[in-house]
């Protein structure tokens, strides 16, 4: 089979080189709009081919999308339209909803599978792609009921191809989970490497002083923005609770300090500490 | 040389363990108020016998303090009163402004050599000690110029016979630039870790959901009480500013996705990407 991949970043390419490594798709054709992503797809032998989005999409019984989540929603249903009618399109964005909900109405909707592989890494761009990020991950189908038993399938075969395991939900309870266990996390790793940058003047004390704890806690600052930024409006909603919820905890934390209130704080602390419990498993 | 290690936790037993591998010291003791620690390091190796206070420092030549940041303070007094008067003391903690001002005038300040090793896991008590923890860190040399010349470099030397690299500075600076690159880290980590966990009501969604960025940007949420307490109350000054920064960014953030103001996120994104050049050197 051969699939069409729209967008030759870090999770398509990524897709691309693990699906023709274990034979899922025995050839792979690339859509990309930036010139210089194209060409090195091409040279790193992510794609075959770099195409048109007609002629990609036309021409593969497999699409799947894999660009920045306002980019998705504003394309499905031009995808949809377009695609032979036995073909099936899925998207691999981190927010499920909106692009649900964009193509709730239309009449190719059972060929749209909307899943999310949990995978990936703080890099972007073609040169980020390797053939194991997906080995051994969660991948989540959402609406798995408004597929066409075949589309669902295929999908549920891909994910397994990569020995992911596989969970199901609603596309709004993803958004909100997702909310809490990812896009509150890049947020506060942003704003964590905001303050250090901005605050601490002479960056070779940064260098100097950050042990293994703080590189941990700020990887995830080097997100690209073109990805995070239509992630975190589209979750928009769930994202402004748990941001309250967030900085209540922050201010437990500061009036804990302020009053020197060892009692709250040790409390504080050891509830944190029951993420051993998930953390651990 | 025979050392006695005052706590025997992660760092008093890395260190202990590591020092007799190199051959820096021949024998350790251990002085330890948890008889189930004290018990385990026997069981361990960390040390070859636990002893009282009394008799640990007055029989070693070097005395390495190792429990949290408030024990510390209120115990160097009376340490450098008691021990002969070629004996060096270093401590290990990760606040050094109130240890110092502890014993500016004391008679035996010479003695004291103020240091704080950049290194540690999420795990604390004797079962946590492994030898390698300290190999090529960075170790942290404060008010240098207060310590005898001998003093400081048997502290030199022991850093060093780690593979660590020094530095040195005021310990003001030091906990000024600690605040920033280790101890908001640790709240940030601690709230991340309470939101998710109160407020997502089912852990099985966080055990699915959750991909290798939150488990990243929570594992200092594993970080114990009994030594974050003090750090974070020793650290008071610091920390209330630069919670006040950080809970500004958060509130930037807010602002951003509540108002959909993509070009203030893109640009907010774009600096804490600036993370990247400290990170990746």
């Amino acid at each position: 089979m051969q699939a069409c991949i729209i967008g030759l970043g870090l999770i398509g390419g990524s897709m691309a080189l693990s699906l023709k490594k274990n034979g899922f798709i025995h050839r792979a054709v690339g859509v990309e709009l930036n010139p210089i992503h194209a060409q090195k797809a091409l040279d790193l032998g992510l794609v075959e081919e770099v195409v048109s989005l007609e002629e990609g999409i036309q021409n593969s019984l497999l699409t799947i999308l894999a660009i920045p989540v306002d980019k998705g929603e504003a394309l499905i249903s031009k995808i949809l339209d377009q695609i032979p009618s036995e073909s099936v399109v899925t998207d691999l964005g981190s927010t499920k909803y909106g692009i649900c909900k964009a193509v709730q109405n239309h009449p190719q909707r059972g060929r749209f599978v909307a899943s999310h592989p949990i995978a990936g890494t703080e890099n972007t761009g073609p040169e980020a792609a390797f053939d194991s990020l997906f080995e051994g991950k969660m991948g989540i189908i959402c609406d798995p009921e408004v597929s066409d038993p075949d589309a669902l399938e295929l999908i549920k075969s891909l994910y397994l191809s990569l020995n992911m395991t596989l969970s199901y939900m609603p596309s709004k309870d993803h958004d909100l989970h997702l909310a809490y266990v990812s896009h509150l996390s890049h947020i506060t790793s942003f704003a964590l490497g905001l303050t250090v940058l901005e605050v601490e003047k002479d960056e070779k004390n940064i260098f100097t002083l950050a042990g293994s704890g703080f590189a941990s806690t700020a990887r995830l600052a080097k997100s690209s923005a073109s990805m995070w930024v239509p992630i975190l409006l589209q979750n928009k909603t769930h994202l402004l609770k748990v941001l309250d919820e967030y900085v209540r905890f922050m201010e437990d934390f500061r009036k804990g300090i302020m009053e020197e209130d060892h009692q709250t704080l040790q409390s504080l602390i050891e509830r944190a500490n029951g993420i051993r419990r998930i953390l651990e498993k």
